[in-house]
């Protein structure tokens, strides 16, 4: 039974339930499903901690439970002081994430999600799992003109992701520059998700590309392809879309009104895109019962 | 300026603000888009609140403003009394919402989404957001087993909705029973999204319809079409999956992985099926530039 003397665990799991990465770079997952989905990653566990109401929980997590993770028991009350949600399940695990290199991203016929300054952590967490969904292979996270990506493994994007976010290979905060390299070098396409038509106009009135901006399916996705997925206010920056191979836009209804939709939220639009990619990579009726 | 001692007014933005329908049925809207998304739906808007901070949003709400719309004025202070949300911007209307009866969802080549139980107030307006992104016709909302839809009208769901439950005609707390009669008699195809090819399986072993899942590109979407999303745990009920003229499922990748992603959120599956929707019924190249 962990008590307040064992300062040194309760410690640790209240930093990386917060989402604060420490030196050992351990991340904190609570509840039971993305302890039973860490469990289940292959990735090592440090530890699990259980209040005494968190106990009901072991059975389930339990078949994808190696043996020899150490389980810490405490009480509600200390679990409740240690936890970042508001009703703790009390159950969480102190997990050590996978460090992806670029090379893990492109593994096989490469379907890549960029996020570039994507601020909100549910949009990440989301972008995350529709990824896994759809046979994505790996993604990464860039800053944009000083905005960072919001931490794919911080608490809020964890649970949007359902656990995705664990399992993905993902490489973290590389820069823009050394994707662009890395991504031709791999010979994977990149293309950036734009709000419409006449986006990326430079200042002469010609577009900033040579290239039409597409609709999702006129867009050949069964060859090695990243996608990039921009902040939800500006947007992929204005050099970066220059730079990708092509630009990819959602055709929308509804022009008809006079304040119609602005674009789908960076997660849906990412969706919307990687269901497209898997739409064209499934080969006809595999899937079919 | 209205002080506290106008109580009349004040009551009535506290209650519309927190999303209480009350007997003269207006609607509150916070924020300066979706007050401009009010002013610009075409529906009645009875009044604007703005406080001394607001003030500064009325250049960019005036162009689609009614003359006659009564502009109140108040302090910060009171506004923040009113406001439901924690940082308020200072600007609020009251709204008439449309009342949609159910043949204005069908008009032309109807596409409808049908909320079965969905309960968070995020996954309603983002479901709905993409309907009208994606140029659906019309929504109903129908309990499930007796769990309520949230109302699409409510503070969250009109948020996450980017103004879009405003604008889309909504039938609210429609009997399945009735629904299904409705589409019926419109000729519409009812189509129920499931979590898996092997879904409503009845007691005997056999499907509970005769007609297999589908993947999203092998239903015929062109034709007049309702699409069901059920609650984000129970699905939806076996008795109207029963019903419908078809089940609809998305494939998924990643089955490799021990414990791979559970089904993609309401909301994400929404989206993306009502893309599918769409992209069967835009004309080749029409919207390409």
């Amino acid at each position: 039974m962990i008590t307040s003397r064992d300062n040194r665990w309760l410690k640790r799991f209240r930093a990386a339930l917060a989402g604060v990465r420490e030196d050992d770079g351990m991340v904190g997952v609570e509840g039971v499903r993305l302890v039973e989905a860490a469990l289940g990653s292959g990735l090592p566990v440090e530890a699990l901690l259980i209040s005494e109401l968190g106990a009901r929980h072991l059975a389930r997590v339990a078949p994808v439970m190696a043996t020899d993770v150490p389980v810490l028991r405490t009480s509600d009350k200390l679990f409740a002081s240690v936890a970042d949600t508001q009703t703790p399940q009390g159950i969480a695990a102190l997990v050590r994430p996978r460090q992806a290199k670029f090379e893990n991203l492109v593994s096989g016929t490469a379907l890549l999600v960029v996020l570039v300054g994507v601020q909100d952590p549910g949009n990440v967490g989301t972008i995350l799992r529709a990824a896994e969904a759809f046979g994505a292979t790996g993604a990464a996270t860039c800053p944009a003109d000083g905005i960072g990506t919001a931490d794919p493994l911080g608490p809020k994007a964890l649970r949007a992701s359902a656990g995705s976010a664990l399992r993905l290979p993902v490489v973290h905060g590389i820069a823009p520059a050394i994707l662009v390299a890395q991504l031709s070098k791999f010979r994977v396409k990149l293309y950036a998700a734009v709000a419409d038509t006449s986006e990326e106009k430079s200042e002469n009135g010609s577009t900033g590309s040579n290239s039409p901006s597409l609709p999702p399916w006129e867009i050949d996705w069964k060859i090695p392809a990243a996608l990039l997925i921009g902040n939800e206010g500006s947007g992929i920056p204005a050099d970066l879309v220059r730079t990708a191979d092509g630009r990819v836009y959602i055709p929308q209804a509804g022009s008809a009104a006079p304040i119609g939709v602005e674009s789908l939220n960076a997660a849906m639009a990412a969706s919307v895109l990687l269901y497209e990619a898997m739409r064209q990579r499934i080969p006809a009726r595999q899937e079919r019962k």
